[in-house]
């Protein structure tokens, strides 16, 4: 099996991708970039995933007719504005953003995806965008400076930068995937608020692209929430153009599964930052769940535990309030025994049982207090059923998420 | 039609009822009530509605096998520990109460419900309960004294008294119904750790009684979301002694009809209290959903709304997002048009109309700021498509939720 080694960089990382940010005037302040462009030398095989929201910014309505034909070369991306709930005119305004980087660079315009991320329901400023469209052709570079300001230009709550690169070994050559990540707020499994460009220069059948791409979102952005509201614009985007020079990979073969094996680290890696990232946060939660009867309801409830609002201000509060996790077990919808569940918390080697066959445990408070009260929290269930596991991954509730709620689009 | 009549007082007001609530020694401070009862003169035809959560309270599993049989006589409760994952030792103190109780009164056991709502996961101390029960039953009265000192001794986190008493005419007689209701924090449609003892005087059939409660409950109680944690423990019970004299109500009856409107008036009055008490809010947000394709349609995106944190955060905030209700629509689940639907917020008289056809309008910031930074708003939603509508209540998202949740226990 081929070693996967994680690299520095980006959507650059892999050859022949450029990528640039510019400030062209959506957000408030110049200090800050606003739009982004990521583009391949060579037509890309894609694969993409959209929000399941009923409601869907104009961006991911026009990325969905454009990745129709699995084939992309290029994402423009804005940020400051979501181009959600703008009508007609907002669609016209995604599409004259495809239009826009498509001349850049005499493509049809169909291989051009569009995002946006940002407050809904404020007409997009697409003027600002035309007038800086150069510009931002410009500030293409192959590096990581290239990657860096494309991630900037994403970001609007973020307090970090979310990326990443792997490196693994193909029929004897070198591949290579790069991501960036935008997303604090608004996170919840299925993609909320959250964009994801994945570039590649592996060669790979588009099925085959496909299937990694569904199996590994599921496992791990998926996996994410931070406030349990699914946004209107999220998507999470995959572009291969074959630079790495291997054998194209096919669906099932050995190849397909190192490939899978790459993106999933990569993606768990980011999907952890996300979740540290959540806005207010203060910890990353990461809840572990075994035992249960199989991967679905082990997921479920990982998933109910990482998003219920009374457990996450409990770990805001370093409080081990262990009934809260079983609570939220309980509405979860999966099916396991109340009576054969433990409850472990774990951070930096130590671990300390709460709960054991459902009920209490005398525990030391001051030992649970500190391992509350670190950075990063493991919440370790098992279930005593069966085989199944998952992860979920989420953070406290805190003071900070309130006020940057309260008052978003000032 | 006859017509219903609001009173003061609560679980007393119907005839035949006392009540009464002691200190016993469960809560840390003397200084607050722990242990209620509620004591029928006559045994009472009786229906009851229980938590889903798959992890149930010691006294929700008692009390669903004690009304197995659709007769009670007195309801015992205490606050400050909600016997919850608590093994065997659980089901035992639950059993317990119910025997010390009939004791008292030299009933059946099986004519005792059991309630219990605090912390999770710590064993009950039955014996404070034991040697207070004599003073309990002493403590019996059938005025709105009595009422109130039960009330008092169910609440944890609760900052006001929610109660209330109707009257209505039924063949003649005048019947009331009364009732009380707990419930501050963890709570969502499906009566998160939520209490709501009724008590009515009228005569009626069980399965009248059945289905009354079963229409309000969906149509109130479970239309309040707080925290989107449905709890352990949560029940509603409402005991029918047919003091009133009136003939028994039939199901489907006219006079089953008034009856059903008298209650939902009484528990829709508790929800928006309910609602409006939720841990930290500041504020009660009515969403009232309609030209939906059914009422199920309406319920699902009432609830969706109300219960979502960027919106509660917006209305803290008092920043007139309306976007994010347009999101939390989206991933409702229901069935709608997002280019029909309007937005409203409402309050005292005043309208603003932000969103038409699922587009932004012009408003003015200050005529909305001004709205929103009342203490009632109402979110109206039309979806123009059908006839269907329902409401929902929720409150706002503030720092006093976190810090209450972040410390529970202490």
């Amino acid at each position: 099996m081929s070693k996967i080694i994680e690299l520095s960089g980006g959507v650059t990382a892999p050859a022949g991708f450029r990528a640039g940010g510019i400030y062209c005037g959506i957000k408030a302040s110049s200090t800050k970039r606003d739009l982004a462009l990521i583009y391949s030398e060579k037509p890309c095989i894609a694969s993409a995933m959209f929000t399941t929201n009923k409601v869907k910014s104009a961006c991911v309505i026009i990325s969905q007719e454009h990745i129709a034909d699995g084939v992309l070369r290029a994402i423009i991306a804005n940020s400051g504005n979501a181009n959600a709930c703008t009508g007609e005119e907002g669609i016209a305004s995604a599409r004259k953003m495809a239009n826009l980087a498509a001349d850049l660079f005499a493509i049809n315009p169909k291989q051009v995806a569009v995002a946006s991320t940002g407050v809904i329901g404020v007409p997009l400023l697409i003027s600002a965008i035309e007038s800086s469209i150069e510009a931002l052709g410009n500030s293409l570079q192959g590096d990581e400076a290239g990657h860096s300001a494309a991630l900037e230009a994403i970001m609007t709550t973020d307090t970090r930068k979310k990326d990443g690169a792997v490196e693994a070994e193909i029929n004897g050559k070198k591949i290579r995937i790069g991501a960036m990540l935008k997303g604090s707020g608004m996170i919840h499994p299925n993609m909320a608020t959250m964009l994801c460009f994945i570039t590649t220069d592996a060669a790979i059948d588009r099925d085959a692209l496909d299937d990694s791409l569904r199996k590994v979102v599921k496992r791990s952005i998926n996996r994410v929430t931070v406030d349990g509201d699914t946004s209107t614009n999220d998507m999470v985007i995959i572009m291969a153009n074959g630079q790495a020079g291997n054998d194209a990979i096919k669906s099932g073969s050995s190849e397909h599964e190192v490939f899978t094996q790459a993106l999933e680290k990569l993606c768990v890696k980011l999907s952890r930052s996300l979740a540290r990232d959540g806005e207010g946060a203060t910890k990353l939660l990461t809840v572990s769940v075994t035992g249960a009867v199989d991967e679905d309801s082990a997921e479920l409830m990982a998933k109910s535990v990482a998003g219920s609002s009374l457990v996450k201000a409990a770990f805001f509060g370093a409080d081990a309030n262990w009934g809260r996790i079983l609570c939220a077990m309980g509405y979860s919808g999966a099916d396991f025994d109340p009576e054969k569940v433990d409850v472990i918390f774990a951070s930096e080697g130590e671990e300390i049982m709460l709960c054991k066959n459902g009920a209490s445990l005398p525990f030391s408070e001051t030992d649970a207090k500190r391992i509350l009260e670190r950075e990063e929290i493991e919440i370790i269930i098992n279930t005593g059923a069966g085989s199944g596991q998952a992860a979920a991954w989420g953070c406290d509730l805190t003071y900070d998420y309130v006020k940057i709620n309260g008052d978003y689009r000032s």
